[in-house]
């Protein structure tokens, strides 16, 4: 078995946005040789996320704006008295920070309309991670 | 390490569903005959999930009201102009497409109360399809 | 490949609570002597989740405030008729009941802000199991 993990860095420019990052973890599996096992997506960051779905420009306004309502910036929260982004911290916790996904005949496996996000919550930020791990033969 | 994987496929009857996969996941977790690892249950889609909970028929139509509820149909979502399925992309996107199960001694391992579903929310569809993975020795 | 697993038992107080977790995982990663792989947390409940992100007492009591607002205990639930958890379940299915986690180099992958809770929706309950296993070599 054989782990290969890279490590990518994002430049985010809004506070809410979207970051399609699908190629570049496909060009980890093909980099990694690895043939079967499994690919995770990992994002060590406490008001980002890595969702997967369409990469459709209404539909990715649709996802932020959603975030967006669901966890209110303005909404009365604790962590806001000792710093201003709890929503982002909020949006995180339910969204998830990693996703896993088969990787088969060195590819890895995802629907048609299934294109892998960095969701930026609290920027805009000069550093954001993204580790992509291959785990298999 | 050995990676075996199965594709199952299912056909959908309403818009909203939950259809229990429990079984469909052990068997291919027996059929592997791998003792231990993972077992990771992917389904390819953009307005489909994959859950875990109780097997209960009440609380199975709690939990597609809430997506209902949570995510409207009649939304002004922007990829509804192209589209009319942005409630099931967003769904989708909040609920996950896979999760992960240990396997230990041959058995996937669940608690009594939880049952693994795929979860509908743009059907009829005739062909929705699930991979099940275990990676393991 | 070895698979490393051991489960800790947590005793909650509280209907809804976040237990810090962190170490316990940090020590089973240790403890496998496995170097590179992944960490997976499973909690084989229904009723509770397992969920990352910062260890600021504020934040804790917001994450915990919004669960019980977006999954209203006193809400219409079919579940209810035969229990009274519903609430508790559903926050279950948004939350999800495992995570995964890079393992490099010996040491378990996660953001500065990243802490890992057991998330208590139905307590106070005296056997909160949490599963975790180390993959990898």
């Amino acid at each position: 078995m054989r782990s290969f993990v890279k490590t990518f860095v994002f430049k985010t420019e809004r506070t809410y946005e979207l970051i399609d990052i699908t190629r570049s973890v496909e060009e980890v599996v093909r980099e990694s040789g690895i043939k079967n096992g499994i690919c995770l997506v990992y994002a060590p960051h406490a008001t980002a996320a890595v969702v997967v779905n369409e990469h459709e420009r209404g539909l990715m306004e649709d996802i932020l704006r959603k975030i967006e309502e669901e966890f209110p910036r303005d909404g009365k929260w604790k962590h806001n008295i000792i710093d201003d982004n709890a929503a982002a911290h909020l949006g995180s916790v339910f969204l998830s920070t990693s996703k896993v996904f088969p990787v088969i005949n060195g590819e890895l496996i995802r629907g048609t309309w299934q294109n892998i996000f960095l969701v930026e919550m609290d920027g805009p930020r000069s550093r954001r991670r993204v580790l992509v791990q291959v785990l298999g033969e």
